[in-house]
């Protein structure tokens, strides 16, 4: 059991699976007796781990990725109290301490406790506190009580492990942004990006009781994805204006509710749509949200982007036409999702088959030693999202 | 044009269809220019009609019925600005100003300007304003800027009339009852009753996302309708406790949510299901929702109820455990549901085919002169919501 | 340092200080790695405390009174990391684990880890999960990270450390029922009672910008006491109904918000102001507050009461006119404050004098030995609220 | 009757007050049977009409200014139904139907009705619609039903009028500001600009319960305008960091809410601090304000400015580091205030003396001829807030 590979982050455009170190409960100097050791049933790829594997970060080579995370305790601390050995269970991206100010008010997303250089950790991640990856064999995942979701019944789980894997981040991310921007039944929502948040988000839309979830993208395949479960689509690469595109679905060119599952590596539309044009979802959400609309923002926004075509951006500024969202009474909800918000309720409505989250991400399970040839895949825009079957536990 | 039939209360236990006065843009002394006369397309039998033709109210002999209202305007008042002649609308059963303090918030079931006598003012019911019912050929809506939801596309409108007259009253009355009960995605709830408002409160709590939705009743066919749908059912004429029957659906002997769609005229368990027992439901809430959890009660509870059985009961007293739910932390909420608050979003959920709520009810078209006897069905237990087509306009 | 002392319960109407166990991190065989130890600087006495002295409950002798409790750590488990030896600390009185559905939801006054016997538990109190009180010298806080409010800066905590220890109930109580109620800038409300919780209440509504508070009860010093802060009152030993003396006051007979922080020992109006009548505040709340407004309940109803007047009251039903709340669209709020969603922010407000909280409830600083005698008054209806300073820490 | 004076924009830098027409219950070939014509009683010079003024705007010279408005009924139209000749009166600046989908949801600064151009109106200002402005004798109000407040008590309401005046406009836009902000009970707040919107939002705060109030601005004498009466503030002027002089006031440099009160025309710091930089509020705002913190922009945003400094400003487009404020999870509100939402809670606030907004603001009340100098008083920066007696209602 002392074995253990990961993997690794090498320099821009190349990961490798290597051997890495067996966890312990610890960081650094820093005892983790709260903690416990995880063997890995399912670990995803994520599009923000293409942001560093792209070299649009200062990740470090060697960084072990992996922050979606689903296991089966095998060693638990001694602070643990009612995470126990052998359960199976779902780790929320955001590490957080559950004793601070933030987590007792639900925001476990900027935990104040876990990283030192600002709110907010996640696993694997450049410049989020430093804990290791589990895009791996083993983890370890701290203040265990706290973060994880046992699910109440293994064997039942297991069986929709596909499913439940998606409750460590892009469900509920998806969900995030779709309850953010006020979707609910009825709803007329716009979805920027098929990739597998935005697919992850139409899905929740659909959930939450949405009329009409119309998911723009550039990508025929991941357009296709959208409408084989139910959703209508924009493509951007065509030249016709995004209002006139949803006017000719709903009648009117707006919509209730926009979700930005893109972020800063957006591109721009028709002809443009090779070019980066890091502003262009947000501006294109004043744009078609009606008067009084919210828009969801989950999509990544960075501080800084050393890889960005102009020296505003690179500094992380964006040229935004906030005016038109005033005039239109808008507003803005940003962040990492509080993943713990919505991941028991998400797992509820995946058991009991109210949502079929896997066939609308289109997860693909690959082993781990397959996982460079996924980022791969990924980054060419394949309409899937890969996880990750580390210890052969749920191919064989 | 000048000729109107419509439903009059007549006795305990009668109904008739007669002749009733063509409407007027005024009431009594009061004028309407803000009112138009509707032909009304659609009109529906409601469970609360029922307590006035049972005789447990002090409804007047002769008081035309019906505040389901769907139809199309045929004149309007010369203060009507946006709503024209030929309008295909929905008429919220709730007649509110649009004007005063409580319509302002939104709270347009305790309108302060439409009944001398309380806030709070309806159709064709007794102590409600004295506004003639719509269980006829025509009716006059005030307040018709305000009131009424025009339906986009009369066409497209007319081909879901079955699903669309039901936004007048029980499908957001439903949908209030579990939204105030704090259902969302991946809740477990129960809706006590499997009347039409109850199956409308569970289609509604699928729409809201719930993964699992348990009705009860005693009833056997409205709980085969519930389970039409894809609801549990819990059958109350048994022995078994109820905790007990919920444990064994959902593995606990409680929910997250509790909806109250039965109120004051609520009968007993088990042996004692053929006798009232007011506070039996509430009782029951209290004792399966979980800690936090929250009780919607859409079902009516009355002020005086001269027909109970016991002297506090017919005072409007009711013998409540509140201490079960003050050690559980419960919330409750009460009252009419604000029709307006809803009735776009579940439109437009009916429109684009997110949720079939005829169906979940059982619609059944009858025509006005059939009236009578859709009182006694229905009275009878029949597992059917009986919508009238007063002017041949739907089965035709 | 092994030595304690503390205010036991003995009998009906009786409480005696005697030397205790000094406290171990650990409540029976449950080890509390993750608990301290708390030197007490101040520990109040509670209305609900009187419950079990009055021979209201099923308490045992020897029970160790008090869940107000502020103290200096002396000595922290191994598990407990952010707070140190040495801390200021205020100590909600609703013991939660952090770890639990509930408590992860804010909601800690329904811990579902620290009370055997349901949802929820408290220091020193019966069916409360069998936790010593802190009307000692000496007591033991278990999950002391997730629990603890720790003071910026002991010495300007000391200096307000007679509002301050009221953070840790009736602060936030108070506040909690006028927040559930709906109270907020321009406000008119109700809060029936003015003890300690009351007048707490009453001072809470006035930081939340309330325009008229009015305080009901039928002890003129409590009155009195109202009144000196700014409150108007109503003087329930009168026979005036309550709606009429409202209208004299604010112009109507009605309120926007009702706050019921009197409970299950309520009495009478007039006449029977010396008679259980414990309904009597509910009824009054829905009698009282204007359609659409919301009751707050603070105020403890029982599951039931050994020692009420009659047989159904004895199993906690309280015959209560729903259907008149019903009428009024009302909303309905019980349960243990959670402390903590408040506690911070309310800090925040007497650090940086923002309301007069010790003044409102008319904090007495007593010794440890005079806690018996505090009892008495208190029981007597004394306008104060009792502080008892076992370590002689804020008198000396 | 028939003679009117309004203040009218002539050309940059210059207004003039001339006879006008006097109101007629229309607009345009628009009927407007619902309005009803005010003898103005108080209308005041708002920081918004000197955008115009300024010549940043294409306000076509002979425009009447005054959206801030508060008259006697002296003309009520044939459906007007509550609101009576005699009534004093506050008018919301934000022209609503009450009829339309924004409406209903309380969202009365983006009716659908009242501007054929887009979303949202008021009186006397640019591309919002039309109609006649109120720095005038007389002013008609269309939708008087809907829109009006009407004094409870006309004399009592006269000896607070000046500071009822504010109900029309800075006091809710200053309230709303605080409420999107998250401002409560203990907040630490920063509201950026002294101007009178500013102080308003700083009295909201203050009436909302928050602990402390920084204001910053560059202007001296409005900074000790909002010492006096209990906010501590910081000199834009100096060189010294926003962060570092918040934490000089509080001991760290973050706040919990921000309040943007400034807008478009806002300018730099230190040396730069007489120099336009649009955007430079909204990213201090992101800098300054903690981890999960919302923003509240009440201060005006263009869609496009002619006479901004930089092109991509004439278009509307701001360079914004969104990445910031993501990073930190923070929220933005943005958009006109919806006046209605607030008018009668703050009212009551008012005359129950909880706030003195009247001098918090510096209210100066001056006669309509004097309308040009307090224009030109209030562009150079007086620490004032001018309040326009047409009528002579006020003074004599």
């Amino acid at each position: 059991m002392c074995q253990n590979h990961g993997v690794a982050y090498i320099k821009p455009g190349e990961v490798e699976v290597r051997e890495i170190d067996y966890p312990k409960l610890a960081i650094g100097n820093r005892q983790c007796h709260h903690g416990v050791i995880l063997k890995i049933v399912a670990t995803n790829i994520c599009g923000s781990d293409q942001h560093m594997v792209r070299g649009r970060t200062t990740a470090p080579a060697g960084l072990v990725l992996g922050h979606e995370i689903t296991g089966i305790v095998i060693e638990a601390g001694r602070d643990v109290e009612f995470i126990h050995e052998g359960d199976l269970v779902s780790v929320p991206f955001n590490i957080a301490c559950g004793r601070c100010r933030n987590c007792k008010a639900g925001q476990t997303g900027i935990c104040l406790n876990v990283n030192p250089a600002r709110p907010g950790a996640a696993y694997g991640y450049v410049d989020m506190g430093g804990w290791v990856g589990g895009q791996a064999e083993y983890v370890m995942v701290p203040y265990a009580d706290f973060n994880l979701l046992k699910f109440p019944d293994k064997d039942r789980a297991m069986e929709k492990i596909k499913d439940l894997t998606l409750l460590s981040d892009i469900f509920p991310t998806g969900f995030h942004g779709a309850v953010t921007a006020g979707v609910g039944p009825g709803s007329i929502v716009y979805v920027a990006g098929a990739g597998p948040v935005g697919l992850a988000c139409a899905a929740s839309c659909q959930l939450l009781g949405a009329a009409v979830v119309i998911v723009g993208d550039m990508n025929k395949e991941r357009l296709e994805q959208a409408r084989s479960f139910g959703c209508e689509t924009v493509d951007l690469s065509q030249e016709t204006p995004l209002p006139d595109q949803i006017a000719a679905i709903v009648g009117v060119p707006e919509v209730d509710s926009f979700v930005d599952c893109v972020g800063f590596e957006a591109k721009g539309h028709g002809a443009d749509s090779d070019k980066e044009q890091a502003a262009t979802v947000l501006n294109s959400a004043m744009e078609v949200t009606r008067a009084g609309g919210a828009i969801g923002i989950p999509g990544l926004y960075v501080t800084g982007d050393p890889g960005a075509s102009d020296k505003a951006a690179q500094q992380g500024n964006l040229s935004i036409r906030i005016g038109l969202g005033w005039a239109k009474s808008h507003s803005f909800y940003t962040g990492q999702c509080p993943v713990m918000k919505y991941h028991r309720q998400l797992m509820n409505a995946i058991l009991y088959d109210k949502v079929q989250i896997a066939k609308a991400v289109n997860v693909q399970v690959i082993k781990l030693q397959d996982a460079p040839n996924g980022y791969k895949d990924f980054d060419k825009g394949a309409a899937k999202k890969f996880v990750i079957d580390p210890n052969g536990m749920i191919m064989n």
